[in-house]
């Protein structure tokens, strides 16, 4: 088998490697592509994350959800509400198809995405800040130097969840702690097919985009199947797009992999663009002023002539 | 015949119109795409201009030429030297195959394309100023607002001559007054594709422009045969490449289309990008500083970005 190995139609399957943490980093470090480390210690959590014990577990504390009608939360048409909800009773919920206590609906979908702070005070999202009475069931996969650590968020979804395609600025190991989920990622060579808004991609359903978004790579993808235990590694700024299975509990590490400086020091998501990157928009944004000062067909020879002198000095040429 | 006619090579006829300059000047404005305009009166220069009349009635003076071994200029390899001679001598001598006087050796070829001022007071061309002893025998066509005119260029060229593919950021005449041409223009939407170094192409064989260049469009392109009398409107951005098979002479005449604050004041060819465009250039100089201060993968994902932002905003819908 190649590595990775890539289907007639397009797809890669992305190598699952049961292998040491230190030759996991290895692999991750030389390549950059997206990993999946199978069968490694990720502490008591495997064991002791099972609903009944999470829920007993954990301190009562009222916790932020998406709260959907449907599966794919979708953030265009907004599909999803923001609840406040007790974390057990989170768990409690989380594990059924349907609920007698309910915020739209019987069958409605929960997902955590869990954030530090409130929203006067957002601070970066931390397990052993956050929910200290379980956080030292988890071990931080030894992949990066502990001094880049950015953050470690605790995730808890409903079966069915699916989350929106979108890229983060830094490194990160998506930890399925319990539940399988899918993972379908694409490079980041893929950025100008993703129709984007910011972060995130605008296309809801990936295996059918529609006539809106005819680039948009269906075929062109790097999948996963991911089981408990699982550390699935997502090189910064590869777009991903995640579907549970069924109901599942998953810790996220991010971690910068470049110099602090090139981060934007009030990202709390992880999902702000690098500085340089910022920068660059910003100021794309004063060459498309200059050039709508000009009729459409000069505008149009300018920007052509923006565009080769980027792709010539910084795309990278395979 | 549609209008205008693209044979199955891809390769565009320039349409050659039989009508008057008020009639061409509506349609060239409508359609801003090459035309030629035939059987139009430019004066009685088309008359009184062959060498021997034209060598009579100039005084001499001495003028700077393009001196090239090779019929084919190219600035790259600049196979040529800038030489002063009289400009009766020009003529004379630009008539022949070989020649007992010369600079490089006898078969060299020569190229006037007139400049006023000198060196260190360039100003802009102008056919009554530099030749006033000829410049009445050439009647400015009526084919733009005289207010908006730029220039008008005298360029007299030996047989075989071939001037680099350019552009210019004004809207021409080329008024071939004697001698054959064949002209090959490239709309602005090939930008990307023509190699560009400033406002020259690089590319230096347009017929096989060889594996350095593999995008130059070969034959999507638009071409004439020009003969004497014949007017050619050349918008301005469209790319040109200009071959004489015989010696010729020429007047250009170039104007304004747009109001003229775009225009850069210091440009005496009209070669300078428009305000906006050399303003964006600028721009996205700092932009890609910006973004090499980034990992080459990284630097390629935002050029993207900008790329698609640059391909939404400003690029032409076809």
């Amino acid at each position: 088998m190649s590595f990775p190995f890539r289907k007639m139609s397009g797809i890669v399957n992305i190598p699952i490697l049961e292998i040491s943490q230190e030759e996991f980093r290895k692999v991750m470090t030389e390549r950059r592509e997206p990993l999946v480390l199978r069968g490694s210690d990720l502490g008591s959590c495997t064991r002791t994350w099972s609903p009944e014990k999470l829920s007993e577990r954990l301190n009562p504390r009222q916790v932020r959800v998406h709260v959907g009608q449907e599966q794919d939360l979708d953030f265009r048409t907004k599909n999803f509400k923001y609840c406040d909800i007790d974390i057990k009773e989170l768990v409690k919920r989380a594990q059924n198809k349907t609920n007698e206590e309910f915020f739209i609906d019987k069958s409605e979908i929960y997902y955590l995405r869990s954030i530090s702070g409130d929203s006067r005070n957002l601070q970066v999202s931390n397990l052993d800040q956050d929910f200290p009475e379980i956080s030292s069931d988890f071990k931080i996969p030894d992949l990066f130097p502990p001094d880049q650590m950015f953050s470690s968020v605790l995730r808890i979804s409903s079966g069915g969840v699916r989350i929106w395609t979108h890229y983060d600025v830094t490194d990160n190991v998506y930890c399925q702690i319990t539940g399988r989920k899918s993972a379908v990622l694409w490079p980041p060579s893929q950025a100008n097919n993703m129709y984007l808004q910011g972060d995130k991609s605008m296309v809801a359903d990936i295996d059918s985009p529609g006539s809106e978004f005819p680039l948009f790579p269906v075929s062109n993808r790097w999948e996963a199947e991911l089981e408990p235990g699982d550390i699935l590694f997502i090189p910064s700024l590869w777009f991903h797009n995640m579907k549970a299975h069924d109901f599942g509990v998953a810790v996220n590490v991010f971690w910068k992999e470049l110099e602090s400086k090139f981060y934007d020091p009030k990202d709390y998501y992880g999902n702000k663009e690098l500085v340089p990157g910022a920068k660059s928009l910003t100021m794309l944004d004063n060459i498309i002023k200059q050039l709508t000062l000009l009729p459409p067909q000069y505008a149009d020879f300018y920007a052509r002539r923006c565009v080769e002198k980027l792709e010539k000095k910084c795309y990278l040429k395979d």
